[in-house]
Protein backbone atom coordinates (compact mmCIF):
# COMPACT_ATOMS: atom_id res chain seq x y z
CA UNK A 1 0.00 0.00 0.00
CA UNK A 2 1.36 2.93 -0.92
CA UNK A 3 -0.20 6.21 0.04
CA UNK A 4 1.04 10.02 0.91
CA UNK A 5 -0.46 13.52 1.13
CA UNK A 6 0.06 16.38 -1.21
CA UNK A 7 -0.66 20.30 -0.69
CA UNK A 8 -1.37 22.92 -3.22
CA UNK A 9 -0.59 26.11 -2.39
CA UNK A 10 -3.01 28.41 -4.08
CA UNK A 11 -0.92 31.73 -2.65
CA UNK A 12 -1.60 35.48 -3.54
CA UNK A 13 1.35 37.10 -5.07
CA UNK A 14 1.80 40.46 -4.83
CA UNK A 15 4.61 42.83 -6.56
CA UNK A 16 7.43 41.91 -3.77
CA UNK A 17 9.46 39.27 -3.93
CA UNK A 18 10.83 38.87 -0.47
CA UNK A 19 7.37 39.21 0.95
CA UNK A 20 5.86 36.33 -1.96
CA UNK A 21 8.65 34.03 -0.39
CA UNK A 22 7.98 34.15 3.17
CA UNK A 23 4.87 33.75 2.37
CA UNK A 24 5.23 30.46 0.25
CA UNK A 25 7.50 29.29 3.08
CA UNK A 26 5.47 29.82 6.37
CA UNK A 27 2.76 28.07 4.25
CA UNK A 28 5.10 25.38 3.77
CA UNK A 29 5.63 25.23 7.22
CA UNK A 30 1.86 25.07 8.25
CA UNK A 31 0.95 22.15 5.89
CA UNK A 32 4.36 20.15 6.81
CA UNK A 33 2.50 20.27 10.54
CA UNK A 34 -0.79 18.98 8.73
CA UNK A 35 1.02 15.69 7.62
CA UNK A 36 1.52 16.81 3.68
CA UNK A 37 4.48 14.49 2.89
CA UNK A 38 4.66 16.95 -0.90
CA UNK A 39 3.85 20.76 -1.28
CA UNK A 40 3.22 22.23 -4.60
CA UNK A 41 3.52 25.96 -5.06
CA UNK A 42 1.94 27.48 -7.95
CA UNK A 43 3.19 29.38 -11.33
CA UNK A 44 5.48 32.50 -10.78
CA UNK A 45 4.69 32.49 -6.67
CA UNK A 46 7.10 34.60 -6.14
CA UNK A 47 6.65 37.21 -9.41
CA UNK A 48 3.73 39.11 -10.98
CA UNK A 49 2.28 36.86 -13.64
CA UNK A 50 3.53 39.94 -16.37
CA UNK A 51 6.45 39.94 -18.90
CA UNK A 52 7.42 43.20 -17.46
CA UNK A 53 8.01 41.66 -14.18
CA UNK A 54 10.17 38.60 -15.12
CA UNK A 55 13.49 39.89 -15.47
CA UNK A 56 13.23 42.46 -12.60
CA UNK A 57 12.06 38.97 -10.43
CA UNK A 58 13.92 36.59 -12.05
CA UNK A 59 17.14 35.15 -10.77
CA UNK A 60 19.49 32.53 -11.49
CA UNK A 61 19.60 28.70 -10.36
CA UNK A 62 20.34 29.25 -6.45
CA UNK A 63 18.72 32.33 -6.36
CA UNK A 64 17.50 34.00 -3.27
CA UNK A 65 14.04 32.77 -3.55
CA UNK A 66 15.28 29.37 -5.03
CA UNK A 67 17.60 29.41 -1.48
CA UNK A 68 14.40 29.66 0.62
CA UNK A 69 12.24 27.15 -0.78
CA UNK A 70 14.96 24.73 -0.32
CA UNK A 71 16.02 25.57 3.11
CA UNK A 72 12.31 25.18 3.74
CA UNK A 73 11.98 21.66 2.65
CA UNK A 74 14.98 20.76 4.39
CA UNK A 75 13.41 22.54 7.83
CA UNK A 76 10.50 21.41 7.66
CA UNK A 77 10.87 17.58 6.10
CA UNK A 78 9.07 17.85 3.02
CA UNK A 79 9.65 18.01 -0.67
CA UNK A 80 8.65 21.09 -2.45
CA UNK A 81 7.44 21.40 -5.94
CA UNK A 82 8.61 25.37 -6.35
CA UNK A 83 6.14 26.45 -8.54
CA UNK A 84 7.85 28.41 -10.96
CA UNK A 85 10.52 31.41 -11.20
CA UNK A 86 11.65 33.16 -13.96
CA UNK A 87 14.84 31.66 -14.13
CA UNK A 88 17.99 34.23 -15.64
CA UNK A 89 20.81 32.49 -17.78
CA UNK A 90 22.64 34.28 -19.57
CA UNK A 91 20.63 36.63 -21.34
CA UNK A 92 18.22 34.22 -21.76
CA UNK A 93 15.00 33.75 -19.23
CA UNK A 94 13.30 30.45 -18.23
CA UNK A 95 10.30 29.27 -16.51
CA UNK A 96 11.24 27.14 -14.57
CA UNK A 97 10.28 24.73 -11.52
CA UNK A 98 12.92 23.45 -8.82
CA UNK A 99 11.88 20.09 -6.92
CA UNK A 100 13.73 19.79 -3.38
CA UNK A 101 13.80 16.28 -1.59
CA UNK A 102 13.34 16.39 2.22
CA UNK A 103 16.77 17.27 3.04
CA UNK A 104 16.49 20.45 0.50
CA UNK A 105 18.36 19.00 -2.03
CA UNK A 106 17.14 19.68 -5.54
CA UNK A 107 15.89 16.44 -7.57
CA UNK A 108 14.47 17.89 -10.84
CA UNK A 109 13.89 20.96 -12.38
CA UNK A 110 11.38 21.85 -15.39
CA UNK A 111 11.86 24.76 -17.99
CA UNK A 112 8.37 25.40 -18.98
CA UNK A 113 8.38 23.48 -23.19
CA UNK A 114 5.68 25.35 -24.57
CA UNK A 115 5.62 29.02 -24.30
CA UNK A 116 1.76 30.65 -24.27
CA UNK A 117 0.60 32.96 -26.65
CA UNK A 118 -3.04 33.46 -27.25
CA UNK A 119 -4.74 36.88 -28.83
CA UNK A 120 -8.47 35.64 -28.25
CA UNK A 121 -11.20 38.16 -29.77
CA UNK A 122 -12.39 40.06 -27.00
CA UNK A 123 -10.62 37.44 -24.37
CA UNK A 124 -7.59 37.08 -22.91
CA UNK A 125 -4.19 38.21 -24.83
CA UNK A 126 -0.45 37.51 -23.83
CA UNK A 127 2.76 36.66 -25.23
CA UNK A 128 5.02 34.47 -22.77
CA UNK A 129 7.63 34.21 -26.30
CA UNK A 130 8.35 37.61 -26.05
CA UNK A 131 10.15 37.39 -22.79
CA UNK A 132 10.70 33.09 -22.23
CA UNK A 133 12.81 31.01 -23.33
CA UNK A 134 11.09 27.63 -24.06
CA UNK A 135 12.65 24.46 -22.61
CA UNK A 136 13.40 21.18 -24.20
CA UNK A 137 13.41 18.21 -21.79
CA UNK A 138 10.81 16.21 -20.65
CA UNK A 139 10.90 16.00 -16.99
CA UNK A 140 10.28 12.78 -14.36
CA UNK A 141 11.74 12.55 -10.93
CA UNK A 142 11.66 9.59 -8.57
CA UNK A 143 9.90 9.89 -4.85
CA UNK A 144 9.65 7.39 -2.42
CA UNK A 145 5.89 7.16 -3.17
CA UNK A 146 6.37 6.90 -7.05
CA UNK A 147 7.23 8.38 -10.11
CA UNK A 148 6.19 12.06 -11.05
CA UNK A 149 6.05 14.13 -14.30
CA UNK A 150 6.37 17.48 -14.17
CA UNK A 151 5.18 20.53 -16.50
CA UNK A 152 3.93 24.05 -16.53
CA UNK A 153 1.00 25.43 -17.24
CA UNK A 154 0.55 25.64 -21.05
CA UNK A 155 2.50 22.66 -21.26
CA UNK A 156 -1.20 20.39 -19.91
CA UNK A 157 -2.49 21.64 -23.05
CA UNK A 158 -0.06 18.76 -24.83
CA UNK A 159 -1.43 15.64 -25.02
CA UNK A 160 2.47 14.30 -26.11
CA UNK A 161 4.07 16.02 -23.37
CA UNK A 162 1.62 13.91 -20.84
CA UNK A 163 2.39 10.21 -22.79
CA UNK A 164 5.60 11.31 -22.74
CA UNK A 165 6.00 11.40 -19.06
CA UNK A 166 3.76 8.25 -18.59
CA UNK A 167 6.06 6.41 -20.56
CA UNK A 168 8.75 7.49 -18.25
CA UNK A 169 6.70 5.79 -15.49
CA UNK A 170 4.90 8.81 -13.69
CA UNK A 171 1.96 7.78 -11.83
CA UNK A 172 1.09 11.64 -10.62
CA UNK A 173 1.95 14.74 -12.94
CA UNK A 174 2.16 18.02 -11.18
CA UNK A 175 1.49 21.00 -13.12
CA UNK A 176 1.96 24.50 -11.70
CA UNK A 177 -0.05 26.66 -13.79
CA UNK A 178 -1.93 30.27 -13.96
CA UNK A 179 -4.87 29.95 -16.50
CA UNK A 180 -6.66 33.27 -16.95
CA UNK A 181 -10.09 34.56 -16.65
CA UNK A 182 -10.69 33.33 -20.48
CA UNK A 183 -9.18 30.10 -20.48
CA UNK A 184 -9.69 28.80 -17.38
CA UNK A 185 -13.24 28.55 -16.91
CA UNK A 186 -13.39 26.91 -20.61
CA UNK A 187 -10.46 24.84 -20.51
CA UNK A 188 -9.00 24.21 -16.83
CA UNK A 189 -10.66 20.99 -15.53
CA UNK A 190 -11.11 19.54 -18.51
CA UNK A 191 -7.43 19.42 -19.21
CA UNK A 192 -6.41 18.41 -16.00
CA UNK A 193 -9.51 15.39 -16.31
CA UNK A 194 -8.14 14.32 -19.87
CA UNK A 195 -5.01 14.14 -18.83
CA UNK A 196 -5.95 11.86 -15.99
CA UNK A 197 -7.76 9.69 -17.50
CA UNK A 198 -6.01 9.60 -20.83
CA UNK A 199 -2.70 8.73 -19.33
CA UNK A 200 -4.47 7.01 -15.79
CA UNK A 201 -2.72 9.40 -13.79
CA UNK A 202 -3.32 11.58 -11.10
CA UNK A 203 -3.07 15.09 -12.17
CA UNK A 204 -2.30 18.40 -9.87
CA UNK A 205 -2.83 21.54 -11.04
CA UNK A 206 -1.84 24.51 -8.66
CA UNK A 207 -2.40 28.04 -9.28
CA UNK A 208 -1.58 31.78 -7.95
CA UNK A 209 -4.62 32.82 -5.90
CA UNK A 210 -6.77 35.37 -7.84
CA UNK A 211 -6.08 38.84 -7.73
CA UNK A 212 -7.90 41.80 -9.58
CA UNK A 213 -5.20 44.57 -8.77
CA UNK A 214 -3.25 42.05 -10.91
CA UNK A 215 -2.21 42.89 -14.59
CA UNK A 216 -3.17 39.29 -15.48
CA UNK A 217 -6.42 37.63 -13.33
CA UNK A 218 -5.28 34.21 -12.34
CA UNK A 219 -8.31 31.62 -12.74
CA UNK A 220 -7.38 30.08 -8.76
CA UNK A 221 -9.15 26.76 -8.78
CA UNK A 222 -6.14 24.39 -7.91
CA UNK A 223 -7.09 20.93 -8.71
CA UNK A 224 -6.47 16.95 -8.34
CA UNK A 225 -7.76 14.74 -11.18
CA UNK A 226 -7.77 10.89 -10.35
CA UNK A 227 -6.73 8.33 -12.65
CA UNK A 228 -10.19 7.81 -13.44
CA UNK A 229 -10.95 11.71 -14.93
CA UNK A 230 -12.78 12.57 -12.35
CA UNK A 231 -12.35 15.87 -9.74
CA UNK A 232 -10.70 14.78 -6.18
CA UNK A 233 -9.96 18.26 -4.90
CA UNK A 234 -11.16 21.54 -6.32
CA UNK A 235 -10.47 25.09 -5.27
CA UNK A 236 -12.03 28.36 -5.22
CA UNK A 237 -10.47 31.37 -6.52
CA UNK A 238 -9.11 32.78 -2.46
CA UNK A 239 -5.85 32.32 -1.84
CA UNK A 240 -5.55 28.83 0.95
CA UNK A 241 -4.54 25.38 0.33
CA UNK A 242 -6.04 21.70 0.35
CA UNK A 243 -4.49 18.72 1.47
CA UNK A 244 -5.60 15.70 -0.47
CA UNK A 245 -4.19 11.83 0.28
CA UNK A 246 -3.03 10.41 -2.97
CA UNK A 247 -3.84 6.55 -3.34
CA UNK A 248 -0.95 5.10 -5.94
CA UNK A 249 -1.73 1.88 -6.17
CA UNK A 250 -5.11 3.02 -7.51
CA UNK A 251 -3.60 3.93 -10.51
CA UNK A 252 -2.85 0.13 -10.88
CA UNK A 253 -6.38 -1.04 -9.87
CA UNK A 254 -7.83 1.78 -12.83
CA UNK A 255 -5.11 0.51 -15.14
CA UNK A 256 -5.67 -3.23 -14.72
CA UNK A 257 -9.49 -2.35 -14.92
CA UNK A 258 -9.13 -0.94 -17.93
CA UNK A 259 -6.00 -1.31 -19.71
CA UNK A 260 -5.94 1.71 -22.37
CA UNK A 261 -2.12 2.23 -21.85
CA UNK A 262 -1.94 -1.48 -22.50
CA UNK A 263 -4.28 -1.44 -25.28
CA UNK A 264 -2.13 1.35 -27.40
CA UNK A 265 -1.78 0.20 -30.90
CA UNK A 266 2.22 0.63 -31.07
CA UNK A 267 2.26 -1.29 -34.01
CA UNK A 268 0.38 1.68 -35.64
CA UNK A 269 1.54 4.70 -34.34
CA UNK A 270 4.57 5.90 -32.20
CA UNK A 271 5.49 8.66 -30.04
CA UNK A 272 9.39 8.96 -29.93
CA UNK A 273 11.04 11.84 -28.26
CA UNK A 274 13.65 13.42 -30.63
CA UNK A 275 16.06 14.56 -27.76
CA UNK B 1 -17.90 30.49 -45.31
CA UNK B 2 -18.09 26.90 -45.21
CA UNK B 3 -21.38 25.72 -42.74
CA UNK B 4 -22.98 22.46 -42.97
CA UNK B 5 -25.83 20.22 -41.00
CA UNK B 6 -24.96 17.02 -39.44
CA UNK B 7 -27.38 15.02 -37.88
CA UNK B 8 -26.81 12.65 -35.33
CA UNK B 9 -29.29 9.32 -35.13
CA UNK B 10 -29.51 8.00 -31.87
CA UNK B 11 -31.64 5.00 -32.80
CA UNK B 12 -33.17 1.96 -30.77
CA UNK B 13 -31.45 -1.31 -31.90
CA UNK B 14 -33.79 -4.48 -31.72
CA UNK B 15 -33.20 -8.28 -32.22
CA UNK B 16 -33.96 -7.78 -35.36
CA UNK B 17 -31.94 -7.06 -38.35
CA UNK B 18 -34.46 -5.88 -41.39
CA UNK B 19 -36.32 -4.06 -38.51
CA UNK B 20 -32.67 -2.01 -37.91
CA UNK B 21 -31.96 -1.49 -41.30
CA UNK B 22 -35.68 -0.07 -41.96
CA UNK B 23 -35.35 2.06 -39.14
CA UNK B 24 -32.00 3.69 -39.92
CA UNK B 25 -33.01 4.73 -43.83
CA UNK B 26 -36.41 6.18 -42.46
CA UNK B 27 -34.70 8.29 -40.27
CA UNK B 28 -32.23 8.63 -43.03
CA UNK B 29 -34.84 10.14 -45.29
CA UNK B 30 -36.77 12.46 -42.38
CA UNK B 31 -33.55 14.04 -41.44
CA UNK B 32 -31.96 14.76 -45.31
CA UNK B 33 -35.99 16.21 -45.81
CA UNK B 34 -34.86 18.57 -42.80
CA UNK B 35 -31.78 19.66 -44.24
CA UNK B 36 -29.01 17.18 -42.73
CA UNK B 37 -25.69 17.35 -45.33
CA UNK B 38 -24.19 14.39 -43.39
CA UNK B 39 -25.67 11.96 -41.22
CA UNK B 40 -24.49 9.78 -38.64
CA UNK B 41 -25.82 6.30 -36.90
CA UNK B 42 -24.42 4.77 -33.95
CA UNK B 43 -22.28 1.80 -33.33
CA UNK B 44 -24.13 -1.47 -34.27
CA UNK B 45 -26.99 0.26 -35.69
CA UNK B 46 -28.14 -3.27 -36.64
CA UNK B 47 -27.08 -5.66 -34.67
CA UNK B 48 -27.31 -5.38 -30.60
CA UNK B 49 -24.05 -4.98 -28.81
CA UNK B 50 -23.57 -8.37 -27.65
CA UNK B 51 -20.51 -10.79 -28.72
CA UNK B 52 -23.46 -13.48 -29.63
CA UNK B 53 -24.78 -11.53 -32.27
CA UNK B 54 -22.19 -10.25 -34.22
CA UNK B 55 -21.33 -12.91 -36.52
CA UNK B 56 -24.77 -14.11 -36.75
CA UNK B 57 -25.73 -10.35 -37.92
CA UNK B 58 -22.49 -9.48 -39.35
CA UNK B 59 -22.09 -9.64 -43.37
CA UNK B 60 -19.70 -9.54 -45.83
CA UNK B 61 -18.54 -5.82 -47.77
CA UNK B 62 -21.33 -4.72 -49.83
CA UNK B 63 -24.17 -6.96 -47.77
CA UNK B 64 -27.57 -6.29 -46.52
CA UNK B 65 -27.20 -3.62 -44.26
CA UNK B 66 -24.38 -1.88 -46.28
CA UNK B 67 -26.62 -1.55 -50.07
CA UNK B 68 -29.60 -0.41 -48.15
CA UNK B 69 -27.94 2.49 -46.39
CA UNK B 70 -25.80 2.99 -49.44
CA UNK B 71 -29.10 3.14 -51.58
CA UNK B 72 -30.42 5.63 -49.06
CA UNK B 73 -27.77 7.66 -49.24
CA UNK B 74 -28.26 8.19 -53.08
CA UNK B 75 -31.87 7.93 -52.89
CA UNK B 76 -32.36 11.32 -50.18
CA UNK B 77 -28.36 12.46 -51.83
CA UNK B 78 -27.12 13.05 -48.22
CA UNK B 79 -23.69 11.79 -47.04
CA UNK B 80 -24.10 9.08 -44.54
CA UNK B 81 -21.57 7.92 -41.70
CA UNK B 82 -23.07 3.77 -41.45
CA UNK B 83 -22.19 3.93 -37.66
CA UNK B 84 -21.11 0.36 -37.57
CA UNK B 85 -21.87 -3.48 -39.01
CA UNK B 86 -19.97 -6.29 -38.32
CA UNK B 87 -18.08 -6.86 -41.27
CA UNK B 88 -16.98 -10.54 -41.93
CA UNK B 89 -14.18 -11.11 -43.89
CA UNK B 90 -12.96 -14.53 -44.32
CA UNK B 91 -13.04 -16.22 -41.09
CA UNK B 92 -12.64 -12.80 -39.44
CA UNK B 93 -15.31 -10.03 -38.13
CA UNK B 94 -14.54 -6.44 -37.91
CA UNK B 95 -16.11 -3.66 -36.26
CA UNK B 96 -16.58 -1.34 -39.35
CA UNK B 97 -18.03 2.02 -40.20
CA UNK B 98 -18.32 2.75 -43.98
CA UNK B 99 -18.73 6.06 -45.39
CA UNK B 100 -21.33 6.77 -48.49
CA UNK B 101 -21.50 10.11 -50.58
CA UNK B 102 -24.15 11.59 -52.07
CA UNK B 103 -24.34 9.17 -55.14
CA UNK B 104 -23.86 6.82 -52.67
CA UNK B 105 -20.72 5.46 -53.21
CA UNK B 106 -18.16 4.48 -50.69
CA UNK B 107 -15.93 6.88 -50.21
CA UNK B 108 -14.01 5.45 -46.52
CA UNK B 109 -14.44 2.88 -43.82
CA UNK B 110 -12.50 2.52 -41.00
CA UNK B 111 -12.29 -0.96 -38.85
CA UNK B 112 -12.43 -0.29 -35.08
CA UNK B 113 -8.07 -0.03 -34.09
CA UNK B 114 -8.65 -0.65 -30.86
CA UNK B 115 -10.81 -3.12 -29.13
CA UNK B 116 -12.74 -2.56 -25.93
CA UNK B 117 -11.40 -4.90 -23.23
CA UNK B 118 -12.82 -4.16 -19.81
CA UNK B 119 -13.37 -5.56 -16.47
CA UNK B 120 -14.43 -3.10 -13.56
CA UNK B 121 -14.75 -4.45 -9.80
CA UNK B 122 -18.52 -4.09 -9.50
CA UNK B 123 -19.15 -2.46 -13.37
CA UNK B 124 -18.70 -3.72 -16.59
CA UNK B 125 -17.32 -7.11 -18.15
CA UNK B 126 -16.68 -7.15 -21.63
CA UNK B 127 -14.31 -8.34 -24.10
CA UNK B 128 -14.73 -7.67 -27.89
CA UNK B 129 -11.38 -8.99 -28.10
CA UNK B 130 -13.05 -12.44 -28.19
CA UNK B 131 -14.60 -11.95 -31.37
CA UNK B 132 -13.67 -9.25 -33.65
CA UNK B 133 -10.52 -8.73 -35.26
CA UNK B 134 -8.94 -4.73 -34.92
CA UNK B 135 -8.48 -2.43 -37.80
CA UNK B 136 -4.85 -0.89 -38.43
CA UNK B 137 -5.57 2.15 -40.69
CA UNK B 138 -5.73 5.70 -40.12
CA UNK B 139 -9.22 6.86 -41.82
CA UNK B 140 -9.74 10.66 -43.00
CA UNK B 141 -12.43 10.87 -45.91
CA UNK B 142 -12.58 14.30 -48.06
CA UNK B 143 -16.31 16.17 -48.34
CA UNK B 144 -16.87 19.40 -50.19
CA UNK B 145 -17.50 20.93 -46.92
CA UNK B 146 -14.24 20.01 -44.99
CA UNK B 147 -11.80 16.32 -44.62
CA UNK B 148 -13.62 14.44 -41.48
CA UNK B 149 -11.60 12.10 -39.64
CA UNK B 150 -13.11 8.45 -39.02
CA UNK B 151 -12.88 6.35 -35.78
CA UNK B 152 -15.33 4.01 -33.62
CA UNK B 153 -16.04 4.18 -29.93
CA UNK B 154 -13.25 2.63 -28.12
CA UNK B 155 -10.86 4.37 -30.17
CA UNK B 156 -11.61 7.60 -28.83
CA UNK B 157 -9.70 6.73 -25.47
CA UNK B 158 -6.64 6.93 -27.66
CA UNK B 159 -5.00 10.80 -28.17
CA UNK B 160 -2.55 9.74 -30.72
CA UNK B 161 -5.30 8.41 -32.95
CA UNK B 162 -7.17 11.77 -32.92
CA UNK B 163 -3.70 13.39 -33.31
CA UNK B 164 -3.12 11.33 -36.19
CA UNK B 165 -6.46 12.27 -38.25
CA UNK B 166 -5.76 15.70 -37.83
CA UNK B 167 -2.57 15.91 -39.13
CA UNK B 168 -4.20 14.80 -42.03
CA UNK B 169 -6.31 17.58 -41.91
CA UNK B 170 -9.36 16.07 -40.20
CA UNK B 171 -11.51 19.45 -38.72
CA UNK B 172 -14.35 17.33 -37.75
CA UNK B 173 -13.93 13.89 -35.98
CA UNK B 174 -16.99 11.63 -36.28
CA UNK B 175 -16.80 8.62 -33.91
CA UNK B 176 -19.67 6.04 -34.02
CA UNK B 177 -19.80 4.79 -30.25
CA UNK B 178 -21.72 2.52 -27.64
CA UNK B 179 -20.19 3.90 -24.00
CA UNK B 180 -21.99 2.11 -21.35
CA UNK B 181 -23.64 2.48 -17.81
CA UNK B 182 -20.28 2.56 -16.13
CA UNK B 183 -18.24 4.63 -18.92
CA UNK B 184 -20.62 6.66 -20.09
CA UNK B 185 -21.61 8.85 -17.49
CA UNK B 186 -18.32 8.95 -16.37
CA UNK B 187 -16.13 9.30 -19.86
CA UNK B 188 -18.25 9.80 -22.74
CA UNK B 189 -18.35 13.83 -22.81
CA UNK B 190 -15.04 14.46 -21.49
CA UNK B 191 -12.92 12.17 -23.96
CA UNK B 192 -14.87 13.98 -26.32
CA UNK B 193 -14.69 17.45 -25.32
CA UNK B 194 -10.93 16.65 -24.84
CA UNK B 195 -10.15 15.75 -28.20
CA UNK B 196 -12.10 18.16 -29.36
CA UNK B 197 -9.82 20.56 -27.48
CA UNK B 198 -6.41 19.34 -28.02
CA UNK B 199 -6.90 19.07 -31.56
CA UNK B 200 -9.05 22.16 -32.43
CA UNK B 201 -11.77 20.30 -34.07
CA UNK B 202 -15.65 19.32 -33.88
CA UNK B 203 -16.04 16.10 -32.31
CA UNK B 204 -19.38 13.99 -33.23
CA UNK B 205 -20.55 10.49 -31.39
CA UNK B 206 -23.36 8.95 -31.74
CA UNK B 207 -24.90 5.83 -29.52
CA UNK B 208 -27.48 3.89 -29.87
CA UNK B 209 -30.73 4.66 -27.82
CA UNK B 210 -30.57 2.69 -24.30
CA UNK B 211 -32.37 -0.27 -24.27
CA UNK B 212 -33.29 -1.73 -20.83
CA UNK B 213 -33.94 -5.66 -22.52
CA UNK B 214 -30.38 -5.97 -23.88
CA UNK B 215 -27.57 -7.59 -22.91
CA UNK B 216 -25.73 -4.32 -23.11
CA UNK B 217 -27.00 -0.98 -21.86
CA UNK B 218 -25.98 1.68 -24.22
CA UNK B 219 -25.32 5.26 -22.70
CA UNK B 220 -26.60 7.60 -25.17
CA UNK B 221 -26.01 10.87 -25.04
CA UNK B 222 -25.36 11.52 -28.54
CA UNK B 223 -22.70 14.15 -28.70
CA UNK B 224 -21.07 17.48 -30.50
CA UNK B 225 -18.19 19.40 -28.89
CA UNK B 226 -16.69 22.46 -30.36
CA UNK B 227 -12.98 23.21 -31.19
CA UNK B 228 -13.16 25.32 -28.33
CA UNK B 229 -13.91 22.40 -26.20
CA UNK B 230 -17.54 23.27 -24.96
CA UNK B 231 -20.43 20.76 -25.48
CA UNK B 232 -22.59 22.21 -28.66
CA UNK B 233 -25.52 19.56 -28.46
CA UNK B 234 -26.15 16.61 -26.25
CA UNK B 235 -29.03 13.94 -26.40
CA UNK B 236 -30.52 11.79 -23.22
CA UNK B 237 -30.76 8.03 -23.49
CA UNK B 238 -34.33 8.34 -25.59
CA UNK B 239 -34.51 7.33 -28.90
CA UNK B 240 -34.44 10.67 -31.53
CA UNK B 241 -31.75 12.41 -33.20
CA UNK B 242 -30.11 16.22 -33.77
CA UNK B 243 -29.46 18.12 -36.76
CA UNK B 244 -26.54 20.37 -35.50
CA UNK B 245 -25.11 23.17 -37.91
CA UNK B 246 -21.29 22.70 -38.04
CA UNK B 247 -18.95 26.36 -39.07
CA UNK B 248 -16.05 24.73 -40.37
CA UNK B 249 -14.74 28.47 -40.29
CA UNK B 250 -14.67 28.25 -36.51
CA UNK B 251 -11.95 25.67 -36.43
CA UNK B 252 -9.73 28.20 -38.36
CA UNK B 253 -10.43 31.08 -36.02
CA UNK B 254 -9.66 29.52 -32.81
CA UNK B 255 -6.51 27.65 -34.14
CA UNK B 256 -5.82 31.44 -35.43
CA UNK B 257 -6.30 32.76 -31.45
CA UNK B 258 -5.14 29.88 -29.72
CA UNK B 259 -2.33 28.46 -32.04
CA UNK B 260 -2.02 25.24 -30.30
CA UNK B 261 -1.38 22.62 -33.30
CA UNK B 262 1.79 25.35 -34.44
CA UNK B 263 2.97 25.36 -30.63
CA UNK B 264 3.40 21.72 -30.48
CA UNK B 265 7.24 21.03 -29.73
CA UNK B 266 7.96 18.90 -32.78
CA UNK B 267 11.79 19.52 -32.38
CA UNK B 268 10.84 17.81 -29.11
CA UNK B 269 8.53 15.06 -30.20
CA UNK B 270 7.24 13.40 -32.74
CA UNK B 271 4.21 11.08 -33.34
CA UNK B 272 4.02 8.67 -36.49
CA UNK B 273 2.12 6.22 -38.35
CA UNK B 274 4.32 3.05 -38.37
CA UNK B 275 1.97 1.76 -41.25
Amino acid sequence: MCKFNVALLQISVYDNKEKNINNAVKMIEQVSKEGADIVVLPEMFCCPYDNSYFKAFGEEEGGIAYKAISKAAKEFGIYVVAGTIPELDGDKIYNTSYVFNKKGEQIAKHRKMHLFDIDIEGGQYFKESDTFTPGSDVTVFETEFCKIGLAVCYDVRFPELSRLMVNEGAEVIIIPGAFNMTTGPAHWELHFRARALDNQVYTIGVAPARDYEASYYSYGNSIIASPWGNVLNRMDENQGYIIQEIDVDYVEKIRNELPLLKHRRKDIYSLNKLK
